[in-house]
Order: structure tokens, then C-alpha cells, then sequence
């Protein structure tokens, strides 16, 4: 039975999103043009993914700093690539109180500057490296379209800023973000199969040395890039004059590298998992995880329903009773809406068999177990084989949705049938990244490392082909 | 041995207030004027008290919420008394992206005014009342003078913003926050004896029927505003139109409250605890609890430290052990500096008698105690005790600094001591409160709501007083 509230996924993607974002109240619309308001639910499913983020951060090292959210403009100029990159795109403060300010600030649209004034008064000597801080807040960019989570004038998010004593040093802290905490989270947590490889020259964040990215492919075949770790080199530190003295006692620059994820990430949990009546959650970051539905006020059935309660808090598992004067049909739904992943009712018949029946988000299946049984254990083992099934699920349809093109028929093919990950050799030249561009707005989503172009030409211009791509179109 | 870095508390408190600041890493200056840099272990102390209330206002039903940074003026505007007391205030941003916006946008002070619209859009009848949001966030006022933690352009903090179908309920919310989440936050947690009660309406929030508060004395008698609680009737209500279909199925507008605290409660618990030697603070909200430090790499004595590590972490005791190059002494004063609570040194002629020295920061008392004792229910006693000695020492300061007056010549010679807590009467009229102004800058910090009248006249004007009033003077 759908959910009348919910347009069908196969239907009208868009519309589903949507309709899954409010109807599960994650988000809903401000009347500030481009902002949203993260509503209750929303924001515990941000709150668990902080928890979890935040502690691989901690674990390996980094520290939690809190940064000004205005960036004068002479501050933000320093360094030329970036304001190139992000002047379009940014909120001004020109007036404080009832002045006019002398130079105007710009809300932040990213902290690249400040970290980078900052550790040019706090760094002396090879000592102090290297330093490691994170910051937890809101960014804002001046965007035209939005759309709840993918791309919003506001959003949350997590900045990384690192300084260090060697260029090893500060790539090794770049791909440790990428393949250690961000593909970690992606998989282990989220259990989304995304793909992580260098970005173009084109596709690099402004100011970059190079950017290495995390891609996930939606259930639409829409590619997210969702997670961005920047190695800059000595690009800011020269610019911001952030200078030590190295073990030989002479002053060099440190090495920089910068890395994010945002609160896109509930979109992409949205659009890899969920279906049409609802939100699906990986158990591992649901806010919820098991909702008890009482079918009746009965003194065994509610007896029941707390001693499981217990059972289940008491091993930590997150869990309610809900006893609110709904009818049983109308609280599964709500349950499925909100993507709690296991549902337990406790109804008069089956306890009259000794049973209790319990099921899951996902699959739907209804399992009936004997109303003494363990239920913390049962309901671990089948939120673990839940968190296992999702990513597994989604990693058979990347994988079916991921092509390989050796020409650019064949590219136009894929795309005219339905989109996915393309990958197809490429010769480097950013005029064949704007060719491809031209079907259906391809763009490349990375370069893949490790893996040997296919037929060594490139797909566009036929000539040497140096990397092995993969294209999608984006959200 | 006092610390070189910290100016000596007696002898110039504001530079003693500033030099804790910095020397303990809490806060710095940054390049944005008004701004500062939330350090790692000054953050660290915000996520403690973060994390306490959190879990305070969860308890009693409130859920978080984020809402957008940035307040339309035609939004703000709605309702009156709310943009006269923060228009002077506030920053303007006037141009997004490269255009110049059609209306201008403040970036939030407070957000009473976007939570009134989204509580107009999503509120329909009682049954959807009460609704209780929190929201976690920096907002931004133009001061002119800032000082770290106490008055500065941004700051952190929270802010509860509530609807109820009822006055009473409303009400009892608005008290309940102060007295059983602010006031038992900072008697429990912070060690600070604070006093609660009624804001003059000349004190009172901008837009509030009434405001409760939150008062703390600092070492030095000067009084610091920290935490309030505001109850609104249906002023926002009406002006932002928050409607419901109420029991007898009549439209009525909702009843509202708001409250906060800040990251301004960091300046508090310096200014209560501290003394020359850096930051004091009460065990439970110290990020690390206990530092252990070997003195020598001995293998027994690196043994211990271990031991103990694990002893202390196995009962959710932060420790870590200070290994690093610096000297003992060095390391002492480090602690000292950051406020640890409980330090344990461990040291060969110690360990020859079979003991450890274990040092309280706030009493510098040192205990030696058997090397094989219970080394965490030892720590945990001591911490326990602190807490509690924290309090009671800063009792007994409050009340040795809290004074009545009944003339006003009382009062000047009171303030031409020392200043402090003045208690006297006064009439209600804010003429009055004008005059006692004139006395180095002494205010009304609260009206004690449960204590008569000392004399029953008031101490200005010698007309009858309504009041028995708080006087201070402010941060």
C-alpha cells in the first residue's frame, strides 16, 4: 500500500524527492529566498551523522575550531583563484547597524582565508605542525536554483583545514580524508557504493592543487559528488604568508589541504535507499531505530511492549512505543514515511500464538518470532543484515548502471537509453570535457587512479588517451 | 608560583580576564573586527555545556531545528518592538552574487521572527500544540565594544523558541527553563550561584510580556547576564498571525516563549573560578579531567601511568597522559593554565614509598595516596568534592558581596568600596531607575519576585515600592 502522500518514484522522480523530504519531515521551504529550514527529523539524522564524522575526525587526530562567518573582502582577494571562483556566488554585508561599512564582507561561502590568516599568526617553527582543525557550521552561496539538500543558498556542513611541515605529508592527509573517513562513511554508515578519483583540472576547486572526489550514483543514475578533499600545496600558504622554520632552521611555507561534506548527503541517503513510501534509513544512522506499535491497550499486550523497550535501550538500540490515538494502519505508515527500520507490533491474536511480528523498512518482510525470544538480539542481527542488504543492493545497481563507451555513439547510446557512470578514456584536453558536455550536460565526474584507460584513445578526439574517466551528468 | 603568561588577578582584573583567555587557547582575535576565533579547547568547553543542556532540554520534549541565517526586513519588520530594539544592531547584506538584492537582509540577532513565520505556516489546531524547537547556531550584533566571550559580534548559543495552546502552559515553560534547566545548569554543572528573577520593563527583551534572568556575580562584583527566558502572550502571534482551531473549534493565536544562553557562560566560569595561575574548572564541564604526568621514562613508572589511564577511562574519566618533551614543571603549569581538575604526578622517590602525588587545581592541595589504591574512585571523590567546593566558595563570595541599602547614600557607599549585589526597593517607575544609573552605572538586574520590600519605600524617590530589586552593575 503507497503512500497517498507520495508521488511514485518511476513516475516523477523529482516529485518524489520532494514529496519524501516533507512528508518525512526533513526539511521544508523558509520564506528566505533558497534557504530551507532542516525540521526535527532532518536534523537528528544530521546530528547522528555528525556523531559519527566527528569521531573518525577525533580518533584521527583532528580538533574542533570555531571560525568568524564574515570574510572581509580585502582578506578573501589574497588569493586570486578562489575569489574568482566563489565572487559570483557569495552574500554581502555592506552595512553594520546604521552605517555603511568601510569595505564590505562577504558571508562565508567556504573558510579557506580565515584558516589561512589564522594559522599565518599561530605557526612559528616545524613544532607547531602539523595542525589539524575542523569546523562544524553553515556555508552560504548565492545560487539561483536550489533544491532541499543537493544545492541550497545555506547549507551544513563540515570544513577540514590542515597545515603541514611536508607536501607527503599534507597528500597523505588529503587521501586519508577521502579513502579513510569519507568512503568509510559512505559505505560502513550510509552504505552507498560511491566511487572516489581525482577531479579535472576543470573540475578542481578553485585554488587547488588537485581535488579528489567522492561520487555517488543515485537510484535515477544522476551522479552526486557528495565529500571533496583539496591538496593545496603552498598555493594559500604563499598567499597568506604562512611561514615556519623548518629543521634546518630556514623559513619555508607550510603544505595545505582542505575537505567537506555536507548535509547533501541526506539527499543522497534519499535517493540511493528509498523507496515509494518513504524514507529508508541504514540502521546505523537512524535516529530511530525501532518504533513498538501496541494493537490494542491491553494490560499484556502493553506489558510487553515496555519490557521490550527496555530490552532494547538497555543495549543501546534507539526505540519507542507509540501509543498515540492513531489507528495501527495509519502509525505503520507514519513508520515507513520516517524510515525507522524495524517495526515491532504487538497485536492480540498473535500473542493468543505466543508470537509478536516484527518488520523490516526495507524488504517489508514480516517476521513472526516467539514473544520470549531476545528481541535486542534479534533486532540487532536483523538491523545488521539490513545495513549489509542496503549496500549490496545499491552496489548491484551502480554496477549495472555503470558502462563502459569506447566512442561517442556509443556514449550518445548510454545516455539516450538512461544515464549512469560512463567511463570512457579521455586525452586530457579540457575542449573534449566541453564535446562531451554537449550530451545531455556529461561531465567528467573523476579521474579513476588506478585504473588503465580502455582502448588508450580518447573517446572524443580519438587521440592518446592519459586517464580513464567517469562521466555522469550531476546534480 | 604564579604563571608569567597571566597578569595577577588583584592587580588588573581585565587583563588577568584576557590573558586566561589566550594563555589557556580558549579564544582569540581574528582579522574580522568584533570576531573572535573559537579555539580547540575553548570549543571543547562549549561542546561539554553543549551537550549537558542538550540533553536537559531533550529530556523535558524539545527537539532541535535549524533555521536559515539570513531574516528579510520586511519579515523582521512584522512585529514592532522587536526591529526598534534590534535595527540599530544588526548586519545588512545588500547584494548577492554580483547583483544588489531588491530587500535588504539582516543576518539573524535572534530568531524569534522566523520561527513566528514557520509556526504561522505549520500550526493549525491544539492538537498540533505544544510545539517545543531549539535551535543551536552564532547570531551576529553590530557591538562597537566587544570583549571575548562577553560581548562580541558573533557568539554561540542556543535559542528555544515555543508555541502553547494556553497562557499557563506558555508561562510554565518560560519558568521552567529558567529554574529547572538555567538555573540548575549553572548551580550543577558550572558551580555558579546564581540568582534568578524578573526583568524591569526597561531591562526587559524586546517584544516580551515579561523576561526572567539569569544572574551571575563575578570575582570582581560586577554582574553578568547569563541566560534569559522570555514569555511573549500572543504579541508575536498576533503580529505574525500563528493561528489554531482551539478545543471549542474557535481560532485563537498562539501563546509563545523564547530563551537563551550563551557561549558568554565560558566568561562566567572564568570569572567565578579562576585565579592567577590560569582557568579553574568545575569537574563537569572540564573536556579533560585528569592529567597524568610520569616524571621519567622509567619502565614502572610509565607502567602505572598506563594503569591508571585505563583505570580512570574504564569509569568514562577523561585522561590522558603528558608524555611529551617539555619538563615537569612545564607540564604542571600547562595544566594548571587549561584548568584540569586532578593531576596525578608520578615520580620515582614517590613510587619508592609506594605512592603518587594527586594535586587539586582549585586548592592546589596535594595528597599522596598508596600507588595501588582504587585510583578512580579516589579521583572521583576528589572531583566530586571540588564541584562542590566550587560552589559553596563561590556562595560565600556572592553573599559576602551582596549588600542591602535603603538610602541612596547607603548605596553610594557601597559602590565607592566595592561593588556587588545591592538589594533595595524601589517604587516601579523607570525614572527611578534612571537616577541609580547615575551611580557609577548601577542597573537593575532583577526583580526578586518571592522576597517583600525592605523598608517599603523606595530607595530613590522614597515612594512606596512594589519591589525588592537587585541592583548591579554589568558586563
Amino acid at each position: 500500500m503507497a503512500n497517498k502522500k507520495i508521488t511514485k518514484r518511476d513516475e516523477d522522480f523529482a516529485k518524489w524527492y520532494t514529496d519524501i523530504v516533507s512528508a518525512a519531515h526533513l526539511a521544508s521551504y523558509s520564506n528566505v529566498k533558497g534557504c530551507i529550514i532542516l525540521e526535527p527529523y532532518g536534523y537528528l539524522i544530521w546530528e547522528r551523522m555528525q556523531k559519527v564524522l566527528d569521531e573518525m575526525f577525533k580518533k584521527s587526530g583532528h580538533q574542533n575550531i570555531a571560525m568568524p562567518m564574515l570574510i572581509p573582502e580585502s582578506l578573501m582577494k589574497k588569493e586570486s583563484e578562489l575569489i574568482n571562483g566563489f565572487a559570483p556566488e557569495v552574500a554581502w554585508v555592506t552595512e553594520g547597524g546604521t552605517n555603511k561599512l568601510e569595505e564590505r564582507m562577504c558571508i562565508r561561502p567556504t573558510s579557506e582565508t580565515l584558516f589561512s590568516d589564522y594559522y599565518s599568526n599561530i605557526v612559528k617553527s616545524y613544532r607547531d605542525l602539523p595542525i589539524k582543525y575542523n569546523q562544524w557550521c553553515t556555508v552560504m552561496r548565492w545560487e539561483k536554483e536550489t533544491r532541499p539538500f543537493l544545492r541550497g543558498r545555506e547549507f551544513w556542513w563540515q570544513e577540514g583545514h590542515t597545515v603541514h611541515e611536508t607536501k607527503e605529508e599534507a597528500e597523505e592527509e588529503t587521501r586519508f580524508i577521502m579513502e579513510e573517513v569519507y568512503k568509510k562513511f559512505f559505505y560502513d554508515y550510509l552504505a552507498i557504493p560511491s566511487i572516489t578519483g581525482l577531479k579535472t583540472e576543470k573540475e578542481k576547486f578553485a585554488g587547488a592543487e588537485y581535488t579528489l572526489t567522492n561520487e555517488a550514483l543515485m537510484y535515477n543514475g544522476v551522479s552526486l559528488q557528495a565529500g571533496t578533499s583539496h591538496y593545496f600545496g603552498q598555493k594559500f600558504s604563499k598567499a597568506y604568508d604562512i611561514k615556519f622554520l623548518n629543521r634546518e632552521n630556514k623559513w619555508d611555507y607550510v603544505y595545505q589541504t582542505s575537505w567537506g561534506t555536507t548535509s547533501r548527503m541526506i539527499g543522497a541517503v534519499i535517493m540511493v535507499h528509498s523507496d515509494d513510501d518513504g524514507l529508508v534509513l541504514p540502521p546505523k544512522i537512524a535516529p530511530l531505530e525501532v518504533v513498538i506499535v501496541p494493537i490494542g491497550r491491553e494490560k499484556d499486550i502493553q506489558d510487553l511492549a515496555l519490557k521490550y523497550q527496555e530490552a532494547l535501550a538497555s543495549k543501546d538500540i534507539s526505540v519507542m512505543i507509540d501509543n498515540s490515538e492513531k489507528s495501527p494502519g495509519f502509525k505503520f505508515s507514519e513508520a515507513e514515511v520516517k524510515g525507522i527500520p524495524i517495526r515491532i507490533e504487538i497485536g492480540q491474536r498473535d500473542l493468543e500464538n505466543g508470537e509478536v511480528t516484527i518488520v523490516r523498512r526495507d524488504t517489508k518482510e514480516k517476521m513472526q518470532i516467539k514473544k520470549d525470544a531476545d528481541i535486542a538480539s534479534f533486532v540487532q542481527e536483523t538491523m545488521d543484515k539490513m545495513q549489509k542488504d542496503l549496500l549490496e543492493k545499491a552496489l548491484i545497481r551502480r554496477d549495472k548502471m555503470t558502462y563502459t563507451a569506447k566512442t561517442l555513439d556509443e556514449v550518445k547510446k548510454i545516455m539516450d537509453n538512461e544515464p549512469g557512470f560512463i567511463k570512457a578514456d579521455w586525452c586530457g584536453d579540457p575542449e573534449c570535457e566541453l564535446k562531451m558536455k554537449e550530451i545531455k550536460g556529461l561531465k567528467s565526474r573523476c579521474i579513476l587512479e588506478n585504473e588503465k584507460p580502455i582502448t588508450g584513445k580518447c573517446v572524443v578526439c580519438n587521440k592518446e588517451a592519459k586517464h580513464l574517466v567517469v562521466w555522469g551528468i550531476q546534480y
